[in-house]
């Protein structure tokens, strides 16, 4: 394989094309069979070609900060941080939703527009782009950070997390200090890496303290409400159910809130709950919420400020950065009734 | 007074400035004094001077949101009404706060910005601009239009509202017929007209049912909670304590909760409480909070086509549409204790 940078000329010639297809391929147009395009990026990749970005390019003054959906509060925290960092050095923030849910093809609009428009930079949010999503927002050759990844980010992209495992781990503990013994998990979906995270420092809070983890006690949701409500019943249906359930999301534990309603079971008087992310929300549940707090501004301006230090061709600094979660203490937490310890889990 | 469109050489001779000075005024550069620039927007004024637009202008396909800030859940739903019709037009929204709380001078770099990003038109949100604010905004020369606004529209601005005055009326209707006659209501400041509205609604409920308003009935906040708190306080403070409060904004209803909780009363049964808004976090509330639902994401919508409609140089339809609010009935309002009528106002 020759080791220097291909023409578009001779990767056109390899793949049987136009320069002017592979061109589009490189530059992120969509007018491109999909079997054409996904045998031109092999080809780019095998290559290791990289597109020629002119440093001397003027920044338009533009950040495109792309959500899945813009269906929460949690969105307008990251939204308020990414727009002060943007703010103060003159950039404006495009914000723009995939609108990828209920379909069954993901939505390639949004990758169309920041091409369009010349955005200097990308900040995702939660990016479990599809791999043909991320090949192409690859492709357009502009920066991109991500907020909180869910995914294994598959490539060198700069990223700025949360310590979910240590999240886990400190609701865990909270809930073993209060004396519980039998305390279950309702996570979100296992192939995102965050909630595997988040189990694992369950597992090993539980783990630690020599205590049992049925494999029944970990439940799998989808972050939204209806799956912790489904979930918690499931849970409170089992012949030992659990005393105090960590939630991963605080959504989800609103669910969970309901369906020990629904049984007639007292949070936390009967069953304590710790949710995740710190919403707004959390704090006006009743009882008030104690969850784990995700700093989200700060992760979005940090994200803001990574993206603005490549998009004047410096160093961004750290490639991955997570960034502290904190256990919030308010009122869905109690010792186990009976007191500590007094049902052992089998 | 001459009736055709004057150059801006006579402007300019006349002000006794530079041709170049008042073209930064009529392109709402921020360089020129603010003696000069009130001077010469007056002779404009007088001139009835219209920036020359191109029709042929291209549009450049982004739209700036503009909010006061953006710390509430209420901007997302906002923001997520906004994006959807632009995505679907092929818009970006560029968002951005003024960030002119708690500073003494209002900020002009979001204005500054728009312009140097040569957006296509703005939609403001809650244009609580200061005349000046306004002023460079008109200059700017691009189609605005106001989604809630809580001042007069001093200009020939489109703007979507909500029927403030309906949802006043509405919640104490509501309050009226569960049999309460002692009614109270904490608003915004009365020089936002909003504010003004809900309160007048509240009056002619309360007057077509016979119910007088004591003068200390009706409160003032900021439309945020330590506001919500302290006037409720003051409320029950009085000889005879409403047994109804018709709150202004979610977040204020917020603060009369922990008001009515740190004085040993309980929702509904002691006192019922209706909001305004129908945040997210409303139905979080213990109990769920009755409140007026403002369509926030619909106005949006609406406001976002009306921009998109003057962008591309067609009429924008009306120039001021009130879409209507809903009340929502939760679990904060009930009769009054002793039922209904049992304790009158006098």
């Amino acid at each position: 394989m020759s080791k220097r940078r291909p023409t578009l000329a001779e990767v056109a010639s390899q793949a049987g094309v136009s320069v002017s297809t592979v061109s589009k391929v490189v530059n992120g147009h969509l007018d491109v069979s999909a079997e054409t395009r996904s045998q031109i990026e092999r080809l780019l990749e095998e290559h290791q070609y990289r597109p020629r970005r002119s440093h001397a390019r003027k920044p338009v003054g533009l950040i495109d900060l792309v959500f899945l959906d813009l269906d929460s509060s949690w969105a307008m925290q990251i939204l308020a941080g990414a727009e002060e960092v943007a703010y103060e050095k003159g950039f404006g923030i495009v914000v723009s939703a995939v609108h990828d849910r209920g379909r069954s093809r993901p939505s390639l609009r949004w990758l169309d527009n920041v091409h369009a428009r010349s955005s200097d930079g990308v900040v995702m949010v939660l990016s479990e782009l599809s791999p043909d999503q991320q090949a192409r927002l690859a492709a357009l050759g502009v920066p991109v950070v991500v907020v909180d990844p869910i995914g294994d980010p598959a490539r060198d992209v700069p990223a700025v997390g949360t310590t979910n495992w240590a999240g886990g781990l400190a609701a865990t503990q909270h809930l073993i200090g209060l004396g519980h013994t039998r305390i279950a998990t309702i996570s979100g979906p296992s192939r995102v890496m965050c909630s595997r995270a988040r189990v694992d420092g369950y597992r090993s809070a539980m783990d630690a303290a020599g205590l049992a983890v049925p494999e029944d006690y970990v439940g799998h949701g989808d972050f939204r409400t209806p799956s912790g409500h489904a979930e918690t019943h499931r849970l409170m249906d089992l012949d030992e159910p659990p005393t105090a359930i960590f939630v991963g999301s605080d959504l989800m534990a609103r669910g969970a809130y309901e369906a020990l309603f629904e049984r007639g079971l007292r949070v936390p008087h009967d069953v304590s709950v710790v949710g995740f992310d710190d919403l707004p929300e959390a704090a006006w549940a009743a009882p008030p919420l104690t969850t784990v707090r995700q700093p989200l501004g700060e992760m979005a301006r940090m994200a803001t400020r990574m993206l603005l230090r490549l998009v004047a061709g410096q160093d961004p600094g750290t490639r991955r950065v997570e960034l502290s979660t904190e256990l919030v203490e308010r009122a869905s937490t109690a010792p186990p009734p009976g007191g500590p310890g007094a049902r052992s889990p089998r």
